[in-house]
């Protein structure tokens, strides 16, 4: 069975994106699977993401992705084009917390990602036999104020060598840096534990416990320089009430964190997060 | 500003269907707004809600609905076709309960329906003078075991009348025949209040407090001849407890009964629903 | 029937509370119909909501109310009672925006409240016709920035002149100043249209739109002299998605706004809410 | 610190029942920390959970939790009493399906329950090494339409031989016979995946994508020899779409069912469950 491609363009509306879209890919003898397009009218933006299977000559799928960029700038449109029997590389950062370590791999091995969890870096050693009886890697690389920088460097090298698509941020509880950020060159997905913009920066669920809030959340986000401010990908609430003390959060939290973060993953890897300014389009 | 066209459409899936659409409409000087496809890839089976605007020519609009069945009839598709700019006319049955009566006249009102409330039939008069305070003509039509056929005439005859395109049962007591809903020959959309399929028929609340269930929930359909088993629109569900006696199900039930129903008549008038065999596509 | 006596108290927990309260009314003859304690552990505060039918002589509600108090002082606690046959006096505060008015007259009108709305107090005439059109008296207290204070004090003869017991702000567009809720001294519930701390200040739906949440929310809370700042009684959210706009958001939102607000009047009237420090424990 | 009480009661409503537990506790120098009614008016029924801490005398909770079987029963309540520090020991049913088995050990692992994981039971070996690799033992013990009977007496030897105080279908795809659950004579809690009444008995996926919902469930639920009958702890739902296929409501089925069934098993474990008739009142 053929590859399909997925693509995914943005750029200023205009008539007839569709049609030459679709008919581009249907002149070259490919059949589009699925096709959703998004108009932000006040922006005057057009958003699209269409999954097509090519002819099935070998190798016509990376020939047909690389053609299609350049047909999709000539058509002034940014474009991002994935072939879908490429398995994306996950290098999933931690530090002590285990609950979406352990519901990310369990995930994985289910069959649930169209992607593969190729090791596990950790700050702490907490998760390391855990990694390893799962058949993982894990890399232990400790960071404290003082050596952060080369420690960075470290993760820097090592996601290189990994080949990693995809950074996982599954609580690692240590702030990345700008320089890092620019420099990782790849997609870094973060959860945070709190309905952002509720409740940014450390502690959040001690935070919603004092100001008295009747429902927690949890937000799974790009990682950019500006923390908790990066474009939201995935969000969810949970009910509480004043039976719940803080601890009764983190638990309660726990279970949001790890199917928010899971549908995050889930959807970038399936190519369906369309990243603009701030903000994502979710082709769900 | 000229009308947008909705299709609906679906039939056999083959390949270049999105690209032939896109084509047709392109070659005629059209814009597609949106398109949305989905294939039931076990069924094999294509579906499209595709929006555009036409060349602004008078009259324009209808000629190319009527031009586009034939284009989809040469694609084997059924396909349905709106005209936006051609209000749907809306009758409101009703007969006792007035919280989904004053709900749907509340949003039309507010502007949220791409249709018209045009009259209130009821077979109690409980809710006539609060229609007429809305400005909304409303017609007394009485049901009686033994009167039941006669005053189903008398309705067919009002709803063609009225040249109604909707019919919402809002809270409506009465099983509408099949016969009548034969010689109809438009949707009725229908408001259940459970969860179907569970508590189908009488006094779901009372059923649903019996068995003790932990949610209770609503369910809009089109009505067919088989009582609450016509396709469905839309659901929700509300948590209740062991505190809510079958009083307060009923209450907390009015909510999920106005929400779900308002917008399942919402999606059929913005022509997002597909029906096919007897389940829905909602393309929302 | 004789009326129910409802106690809300709090205070340092200490042992023996819960059996103290029932013996005490137990000693007097009362029969408890619901009783539910809570305990911060952290914070050593215990909480109680208490509802008993006192013995049926004439006037012992209003007698044992007061003895109730007394004996609630006893114990270290501070305690509101409400004698429940005795029902709360509602003023409903609006501006333009319709929705939160018709879904509080209309609830109010089907039994959903313990309590009566006797006013509706506009700052614009908008709703002033719709109403009387439900028989009840409106008020136009116009609101400048010059007129502030004379029109504030118009309000509050007005709120003392009604008898009122709650004021309910729905979707009233204007701030109280702190000298209006210092003097009005009874509970004003305010409805914001955000999940706070999210969004708190002026339009949050466009707030929201331009974070690009997956989530927008809608919080009920009594109004203090912070803006958007005081104790939280009543909470909800609902999925969004690229595909909405601004006034999308907006719409949907007017479906979280009413049932959160209602709910929390709800609660209010029934005595389930109590405030300490800047929360609530809602006994629901 | 002393271990502390909780009593689960109900029986024929009468004035005073709410005094007079509580004075009994207080009177032998007991502290109530949480204490729960309800009555069901209906049906005449007072229902309890009370939570206390007896003096600390060592053996005195043994002593005092006899004691109130015998007060609660002079008051024509029947009653269940739970001595806090004394962990449940739960036996886990399996077979293939592996996620809530992961999901329940885990939480465990976390902390999460107040009770013990003692075993795992499979008609399968497929968790035979994951069993193990958690450090816990694997009974396997194949079920076949002619070893059934056999089967599940030794099922029910080990269940006595465990000292298990509750068993957990865990996926379990077996129907208990009623004549096992007559004998095991310890609480089952099953997980079935569906919103309960709908979809009951095999398949209910399948039975659920061709109905067409708009929302599939998942049930925890107390086994009862009326398969699927018993009565309900805990039910959640989640929406799925047309574009949802039945692996897609199978995935997302598990995560309801891993979460619904975590929680009906916590609160059993916490006392919080109170069965009576085919219902049940959860003190959450």
């Amino acid at each position: 069975m053929p590859a399909t491609l997925i693509a995914l363009l943005h750029g200023p509306d205009q008539p007839g994106l569709v049609a030459r879209v679709a008919g581009w890919i249907f002149a070259r003898g490919g059949n589009i699977l699925h096709a959703d397009q998004h108009r932000d009218m006040q922006a005057g933006i057009f958003f699209q993401r269409v999954e097509w299977v090519p002819t099935g000559a070998v190798g016509v799928a990376e020939r047909e992705a690389a053609d299609f960029l350049v047909f999709s700038d000539s058509l002034g449109m940014q474009a991002r084009i994935l072939v879908a029997n490429r398995r994306a590389r996950i290098a999933v950062f931690v530090s002590k917390a285990n609950h979406c370590f352990h519901d990310l791999i369990l995930r994985w091995k289910a069959g649930d990602f169209s992607g593969d969890i190729v090791a596990i870096v950790g700050n702490h050693t907490a998760l390391a036999e855990a990694a390893r009886a799962y058949g993982l890697p894990f890399h232990h690389i400790p960071v404290t104020a003082e050596t952060k920088a080369e420690a960075e460097a470290r993760q820097l090298a090592l996601v290189h060598e990994l080949g990693a698509d995809l950074i996982v941020l599954a609580r690692y509880m240590q702030v990345l840096s700008a320089d890092f950020l620019a420099k990782v060159d790849r997609p870094v997905i973060n959860i945070h534990h709190s309905f952002l913009p509720a409740f940014a920066g450390g502690k959040p669920y001690h935070q919603a416990h004092a100001r008295g809030v009747k429902l927690i959340g949890a937000t799974a986000h790009y990682a950019t320089r500006d923390l908790d401010e990066g474009p939201i990908i995935n969000q969810d609430v949970a009910r509480v009430t004043h039976r719940h003390d803080v601890d009764d959060l983190i638990r309660k939290g726990r279970d949001l964190e790890k199917t928010v973060l899971a549908q995050a993953v889930r959807w970038h890897l399936d190519g369906r997060v369309l990243v603009y300014g701030n903000k994502t389009v979710v082709f769900d």
